[in-house]
């Protein structure tokens, strides 16, 4: 079975971005380039949200490179591009599915609300969070209220020059 | 000024009670009590809430001895205890006095909700977490929303071996 890892940047207080999805807060160094091209030597598959595909659109990052990226939507018309692929499906099923054919990693980026769907589903292997020097006050949720208890191991630590705080984690089965 | 800091053990989520105030998922260990020890060498005063002061009651620690305690309630009638001593003033209002009068520093235990009007206020000035390796789920917030950002300055950190990870901010001002 593929390792599922969702990842993301997190303030102290658990934001992923501002209310209103602003990410100004976010830093990116060189320490997180590392560990990010060594963990993107891991997996092959990127999925996403919808709202979260947006926000990279925005960002003019239209895919990751390298891997093949998915985008959980009911309705989105995604632009072309050949390396992002819209689902229509169950996000729960279709990682169900992607999980059991062969292949490197999957990384699930962004979102609370489908990483929130993946976790209750217990398809989340492996939990990593940067957590940024700031109390955002607001914003948008890491964590959603989950129904059940997940018990972690804590594997890889690394705490960045700027105050930054890299944690991954093993889901406990 | 004495420095104020607010420190807990929390969950990844970010929670620091289950619900019904349960905290059966926090381990205690040497390493944290050798932190703890040395931490209660810089402060001479604790102050909680009337929530807090009640689990901790049933706990059976009636008070942090060697240091004096303030519990703030309006109403609380507590138990007969010379070190402990209720404010039913405003909490904001007292701690600004307690700054300000000489001696070591003030630790602000446990509960979202006084810690929250003292962010608020803008009279914390250190933040102590340690993350246990659980996400709960749900339970009580560590943070509540806030009407303004809080940038930090990582000033200590450990690792601990039970997967637990000891942080200390400085709010920058």
């Amino acid at each position: 079975m593929r390792v599922v890892t969702f990842g993301v940047a997190n303030s102290l207080d658990n934001f992923i971005a501002r209310s209103d999805h602003g990410t100004d807060w976010l830093t990116w160094t060189d320490e997180v380039a590392a560990i990010s091209a060594e963990y993107w030597k891991t997996i092959d598959t990127v999925v996403m949200g919808r709202k979260t595909y947006e926000v990279a659109l925005k960002l003019g990052t239209s895919s990751y490179p390298g891997a093949k990226n998915y985008v959980f939507s009911r309705s989105f018309k995604a632009p072309p591009n050949a390396n992002v692929e819209v689902i229509a499906d169950d996000a729960v099923a279709f990682l169900q599915r992607l999980k059991e054919q062969p292949g490197k990693g999957i990384c699930v980026i962004g979102g609370g609300e489908l990483a929130h769907s993946l976790f209750e589903a217990d398809l989340i292997d492996q939990v990593g969070v940067n957590i940024q020097p700031v109390l955002l006050g607001s914003g948008i949720p890491l964590f959603l209220p989950s129904s059940h208890q997940l018990n972690l191991e804590l594997a890889e630590h690394k705490v960045l020059k700027n105050g930054c705080v890299y944690l991954l984690y093993r889901v406990k089965r």
